[in-house]
């Protein structure tokens, strides 16, 4: 059996490890045998040299065999859910989870928190009072023996050698490697116990891999490994170049899912969500094509079923359900301040990864991870790319408790919009669909 | 300021470090800012990416920084030292200090222990009763005061960061790469204060380079950074396929060396070592050439005042003057074991990595840090590569304490010498000079 650093200097040198040799090396990290150390210039080798579909998927069973799977064999329904890589104004989850469930499908979502300039599910859905994503697994699976769906975060029983290790990817600059990236994903959603996965892989400026290449090489691994599993496996590379719909923040992007499911039309986020949920159907036998699955779900969306599983879905997890009414309120953090056309034109560019780091300024997002998120900070864009404007219209709305967040928010923003004299060429939102 | 986090980003990205982001990442280290797995994760980088010219020079210089240097400011002659990268039988640095230090030139020489395959200086010296590489830096600068040469290990006071990374690098398969080991080795020779450095570097299956294109990097890189703090240097590629002189072990070693000073003719090892002296005596303004020095050198290989200055140094350190008196008693350890020839023809090979290795499964190394050696285990040639043999002629002797150090040694040296029928080429044992 190959040493600690004896796996690090063959990964080194391009040699292919066995599946004995990732087992034990994850193992002798959770029992202490490899160091913080070792991991970390094991990781840094695997960004340097990459990984093998069979290393690749050795390392996801070893994370998944680092702790307990969900088990939901009790229930004879197909299991599917779905897995953003991480967007700006990315709400889609919220409006899936609900959608799917209505079709006699169990959704069983573990999601995730913000990470760099993306939001998370989780902080989204904390900006409704009382709402808890910290339930045990007893409650989840309750609640979808109730609802056919339930939405927690992760707990530390599930997968802890992903975040013991995701903790030292994210100081030692080895975030961004397509085999840890996969098996940090699938070994969650396999450990949750899903029968087919969906993946949205974004892509542009806004992608947290913001080269289009790397982007669909994940998604290209994203899918074999998950196949590799026994399971049904779909990627969509979907458009991050520009925020999802018009809202980024937290409470703001609830409010914007619940106008949607009570038929409010916002194009592009309505556009992706049925995608990724035709994917779904199809997969689960429901539809005969993603295409079918998407005119089925488009249809779903603002149906009044929708919107009574997704209220049914907060208030089993204590969410205040009449505090939802306030969606058309513009509930808001006191301080605004509008950016506007300084010429006439055309909207050219809202550039996601700077609208991302903006809304973080703002108080949505965290910059230390015990930083406490202002739900009711964010984003409101009032026009999209493709747009015509007029010197003066207004933009975007920023809102935040204080003017120095205002400001550096704003400061995040310099370059992010841009106008042009000639109507840019229409936004493609599906790149590519993969399985 | 860059962050460790961003630091590590930037040099994973092939972005060039300044000089104050590689002192604070450095300074971070020692005093617990930047933390030993995000050190590995920077290692592990820099041996995918290299460092430029000035990233490496930087470095360097905050190895330096980091400890105290040895001011030999007092001594108004020129100061030279030698430093090989280790080979195997490779005892030049004890012919060289005293032989340089009768020139009335001051030879400060830290020298280090055995390294994988490679034997070490100070373990050498030890063999002979009494003798201290362990005195203070007060001693060292009082022998040199005395008798214009010392040899003592490395202290702690001197580049702690060197030896708190080197631990780690050992552990995280990250010790060859050039500007990890040029920083290492540059930064201890400015420390201890010489003018000039001469650069052994052993190129062929016994070095610890062996890639013969990473060698000659190596050489080149140590000269220019070197220069770069303003010392002379040459570099001097060496063959090392096979072990320099007939003795591989420690006391066999020292008695090697004394035979030399006595007169007695080891081509290939008084060959190297008047060429390394030539180029300490060329740097010194003391030969107008490496040539002329290289002859000088030669001449005074066999001087009585060079084995009088040789006797002086091991006085100064304590060592039992009349045990040098051994060197023609053949004392070994119990156990022999000769290796035979096992048919005619031409020593066509003696490969001096596996006799390396088998020298330390004798007990002339260590396998573990802790191991203690047995000075007078070890292997003694009496034929080297292009010498004529006899079925049946004894081609090296083994010796050890006991049967199984002699199995273990002798499995090592399973295919390491080779008969041919036709003569070999003739050995080229100075491959390069790089000033």
């Amino acid at each position: 059996m190959l040493s600690p650093v004896q796996i690090i200097k063959a990964k080194r040198h391009h040699k292919e490890l066995s599946e004995n040799d990732i087992q034990s090396f994850i193992n002798g990290y959770l029992n202490g045998d490899v160091t913080d150390y070792q991991m970390s210039a094991f990781l840094m080798a695997v960004h340097f040299n990459g990984m093998s579909d069979n290393e690749t998927f050795y390392l996801t069973e070893a994370f998944i065999n680092s702790g307990k799977t969900i088990d939901l064999s009790e229930f004879q329904k197909f299991k599917v859910d779905k897995h953003s890589i991480g967007g700006v104004g990315d709400k889609t989850s919220l409006i899936i989870a609900p959608l799917i469930a209505t079709f006699d499908l169990i959704v069983p979502m573990i999601a995730g928190r913000g990470l760099g300039h993306t939001g998370g599910t989780l902080d989204k859905l904390e900006s409704i009072p009382g709402y808890s994503a910290r339930i045990p697994v007893e409650e989840f699976i309750s609640n979808i023996k109730k609802s056919g769906v339930s939405l927690i975060g992760q707990t530390d029983e599930i997968v802890p050698a992903d975040r013991k290790i995701y903790a030292i990817r994210d100081v030692t600059g080895t975030v961004d490697s397509i085999p840890l990236f996969v098996s940090s994903i699938v070994s969650k959603k396999i450990a949750e116990g899903a029968d087919g996965l969906v993946y949205d892989v974004k892509i542009g400026k806004g992608s947290n891999l913001p080269d289009d290449d790397e982007a669909f090489k994940l998604a290209k691994k994203l899918v074999e490994v998950t196949k590799k599993f026994g399971k049904k496996s779909i990627a969509v590379l979907t458009d991050m170049n520009e925020p999802l719909g018009n809202k980024i923040g937290n409470w703001n992007e609830v409010e914007e899912c619940i106008a949607v499911m009570k038929g409010q039309p916002v194009q592009d986020l309505i556009k992706v969500t049925s995608v990724l949920c035709g994917a779904m159907l199809f997969m689960s036998g429901i539809a005969s094509s993603i295409d079918e699955g998407e005119k089925i779900s488009n249809d779903k969306m603002s149906d009044e079923k929708t919107y009574k599983k997704f209220e049914e879905m907060i208030s089993n997890q204590h969410g205040e359900i009449d505090y939802l009414n306030n969606y058309n309120k513009t509930l808001r953090s006191k301080i605004k301040y509008e950016i506007t056309a300084d010429e006439d034109g055309y909207l050219s560019e809202l550039n996601a990864y700077n609208i991302g780091y903006a809304s973080i300024e703002l108080g949505a997002g965290r910059k230390k991870s015990n930083d406490v998120i202002d739900f009711l900070s964010g984003i409101d864009l009032h026009k999209k790319c493709g747009d015509k404007v007029k010197k003066g219209d207004i933009i975007c709305s920023l809102y935040a408790e204080s003017q120095e967040k205002i400001d550096r928010a704003n400061f995040q923003m310099k370059g992010a919009v841009k106008i042009s004299k000639s109507k840019p060429s229409e936004r493609i939102l599906i790149k590519d669909i993969i399985y």
